[in-house]
C-alpha cells in the first residue's frame, strides 16, 4: 500500500496534529509543575481547542487562560468554570465578559495594569451589576504590558479595585517573561525565569503589606516554565506552546525535535528549474509569514519540509519564500524533481504553531501514525 | 453624539471595509481595462467575498479569478460560472474540482505548467470522466512557478495537453508579473508590464504557430494593469488588490491613500510608559505578520493608526511590534494617553490586505461613514 493513502481525500494543505507527541508534551509539563508545587493553568491562545485542553489536563477541566473572548466563550460553553483572559480588556468588552459568567456559570479572571482602567472597568462593572475577579499586570521586563513590580502605581492600582468592590475583586498577580524567546542558552532562560518570579512574588508581598489578598500569584511562559530553578511563592504557571512545540521553541532548545505535534500537510504542485526548487500549495496563509525561528536557526524559512509520513527531515529543505498560496522549497538538484514529483505529499513543520494553527477551523488527528478523527478549533474575536 | 457611537456593540479587533471607496476602485479597474481593450477577470484571493466579486463586475457574474477551491466551491454554489483556479492543480484535487463544474454548472480553468503534471491531470480527469479547460502559466521572471515563455517546453505541454483531448482543453496561457512589487516608480513597473505582455504574448504565438488554440491570453498583476502602456495580444487582465488597496500598494505609488478601502478597528487597552506606547487589541492575529510595506515605506511597520471615524492618520503613529493579540505603538510622548485614553477606538490601515482579511469572517461594511451590514468571507482550503 502507498504509505501516504491515509492522507488520501483530505485537501491540502492541512493542519495535523500528533495526539502522541501532544500526550506526552502534557504529561512532561504537568510532572514539571508538579515538581515546582504549582498549579499548571494551561494556555489555550494556541490550541484553541477542547480536546487538547482535555489533554493538558489529563481529561479534567482545570482552570485555563485564554487569549480572546471568543476562546472564553468557547470553553465557558463546553463547561470549563476557572477561566483567565489574559489580554488587558476594555470597558466596552465587559458585557460580553458578564454574559460568558452569567450564561455559562463560569467565572472569568480580568486582567488591568493601569488605574484608570480599573476605575472604568469597576464602572462599568456596576453599571451592568456584574462581578469579575482581576489580577494585576506585572512588568517584569519585557515592557509590553504591565505595571512596574512592586511599584507604587501597583499600590495605587490594587487601591482602585478594591474601591470598585464588590464588582471587582482583587486576585493576584500576574507577570509574562516574553522576552525568554531572546535566548536560546539554558542559564539566561533560567536567570529570566528567576527575574519573573521575583517580579510576581515581590508584587504579590508588595500588596499583601498594604493590606490587599494576593492568593494568585501567576507566572509564564513554556521557557522559563521548562528552566525556572524552583517558584517559590509562586502558585500557578501559565504556559501554552509547550503542548505543541515549533521551531521556535525547538531553536531555543526548549524541546527536542520529536516534541514537535503540529505539522502542515501539504502537497508539491510544481517543479522549478530556476533554482531549482519544488512549489508548494502551503504558502503565507497556510504557514503564516511568522520566521520567529530563524534568530537561532537561520535555515529554518517558514518551515522546514518532511517527509509526509515518518515527519523526518527531507535533508535540510525548507520553505524560504510564500506567496498567498505557494511555499517555494529550493532543492540542491533536480533528482529531487523524480524523488518528488508532482502530487507528492509532504510535512512542513512550523516556524511559530500559534499563527500557523490559527489558519485552520480544525486538527486532523494523528495516533500512532494513523488519522483518528478530527477535532475542530474556535477562531477569530 | 460620540462620533464612534455607530461601533457601539462591534467586539474589536474588527475588519471594516469601505464600500464607496471599493465601488471607486473597481469602477477605475474597468474603466482601465475598457481603455485598454482588454476583458478583466478579477482575482477574488483578496476579498473572498461574493458582495465584493458583484461590485468588482458592476452587478454581473463575470469571469473570476480565484486562489483556493474553498473559493471556487463558494463561488460556483453562487452562481458564478467562469472561474480561473490560478494555483497549478495537483491530481488529488480533481475530482473535487470536477464536483465543483459538476453540481453548479461551472466551468474551471485549470492551470499547469509541466508535462509530468499535464499527463497525470490527464489520466486522472480520464478516470473521473471530467472534462477541464487548461491554461499554461508563463514565467514572466518572478521564477515562482510557470514554464519559461515561448519555449519549447511551452509548446511540449500544449502537446501533452492536446493528447489528453478530450479530458483537457488547451485554452491559452497566463502570465502574472508578481516581481512588479519589487518596484516603486512608475518607469520600472511600465517595463515589467511590457516584459509580462511579452511573456504571454509571443507564448501564445508560438503555440499557434504549432497549430495549438490560444483564445485566453490572460496577465495580470495591480501594478501591471494601471501602469501598461498597451496590452496588445492580451484578451484579460487578472488583478486583485486594486480593489481594496493598501499600505504595500500605497508604498508603490499604485494608489492614493484615500483608496485604501479595508482597515482593522481597534481598541487601546493599554498605556506603556516605558517608550511610551499604546497597546491595542490587534496584533499579529489581527493584522498579520506581513510586513511587505516596509521595503518602500519604512515607518508602516504591521500598520498605520488612523482616527477611528475619519481615518485620518493620527501622526505618524504604527503598529510597530505585534504579539499574538497585541500590537504596541509608540507615541511621542505621554500626551498620547490623554488623548487616546483606555477604550478608544482607532482604525489601522494594514500592510498587505490578502494577509490581513484572512483572519475575519466578515466585513463591517461602511457606506457614506455609515456602517451598512456585513458581508460574510471564505476562509480555508
Amino acid at each position: 500500500m502507498n504509505p501516504t493513502a491515509m492522507f488520501d481525500g483530505l485537501t491540502t494543505p492541512r493542519l495535523l496534529l500528533d495526539a502522541d507527541r501532544l500526550d506526552r508534551n502534557a504529561a512532561r509539563m504537568r510532572a514539571r509543575c508538579d515538581a515546582l508545587g504549582v498549579a499548571l493553568r494551561p494556555h489555550l491562545k494556541t490550541a484553541k481547542s477542547v480536546d487538547v485542553a482535555r489533554v493538558a489536563a489529563d481529561g479534567a477541566q482545570g482552570p485555563i487562560t485564554v487569549s480572546t473572548l471568543a476562546e472564553a466563550e468557547y470553553f465557558a460553553a463546553a463547561g470549563w468554570r476557572d477561566i483567565l483572559y489574559s489580554t488587558a480588556i476594555s470597558p466596552a468588552k465587559l458585557a460580553r465578559a458578564h454574559r460568558i459568567q452569567r450564561e455559562h456559570g463560569a467565572r472569568l479572571l480580568l486582567v488591568i495594569d493601569e488605574c484608570d482602567a480599573a476605575a472604568a472597568i469597576g464602572k462599568e462593572a456596576a453599571s451592568l451589576g456584574a462581578r469579575f475577579g482581576v489580577l494585576i499586570e506585572i512588568d517584569c521586563g519585557e515592557h509590553r504590558s504591565g505595571v512596574e513590580p512592586a511599584s507604587a502605581e501597583l499600590v495605587a492600582i490594587a487601591d482602585t479595585i478594591d474601591a470598585c468592590s464588590p464588582q471587582l475583586e482583587l486576585m493576584g498577580v500576574m507577570a509574562h517573561a516574553g522576552h525568554s524567546y531572546a535566548f536560546d542558552d539554558p542559564t539566561s532562560i533560567t536567570a529570566l525565569a528567576e527575574v519573573e518570579r521575583l517580579a510576581a512574588v515581590s508584587s504579590a508581598e508588595l500588596l499583601r503589606t498594604h493590606g490587599h489578598r494576593s492568593p494568585i500569584v501567576s507566572v509564564g511562559s513554556t521557557p522559563t516554565a521548562l528552566f525556572a530553578e524552583h517558584l517559590s511563592g509562586v502558585t500557578e504557571v501559565r504556559a501554552g506552546i509547550y503542548l505543541f512545540c515549533d521551531l521556535s521553541q525547538l531553536s531555543r532548545g526548549v524541546c527536542a525535535e520529536d516534541d514537535l505535534a503540529i505539522s502542515v500537510l501539504a502537497t508539491v504542485i510544481g517543479h522549478q528549474r530556476r533554482g531549482p526548487s519544488l512549489i508548494l500549495d502551503a504558502g503565507a496563509l497556510a504557514l503564516s509569514k511568522d520566521i520567529g525561528a530563524n534568530r537561532f536557526m537561520p535555515d529554518a524559512g517558514y518551515g522546514l519540509v518532511c517527509d509526509a509520513v515518518t515527519l523526518e527531515p527531507l535533508g535540510s529543505l525548507a520553505v524560504t519564500t510564500v506567496h498567498q498560496e505557494h511555499g517555494n522549497v529550493p532543492v540542491p538538484d533536480e533528482s529531487w524533481f523524480a524523488r518528488l514529483p508532482i502530487g507528492s505529499l509532504v510535512r512542513i513543520l512550523p516556524n511559530h504553531a500559534c499563527l500557523t494553527c490559527a489558519a485552520y477551523s480544525c486538527y486532523d488527528v494523528l495516533r500512532a501514525g494513523t488519522l483518528a478523527g478530527q477535532w475542530p478549533r474556535v477562531g477569530g474575536w
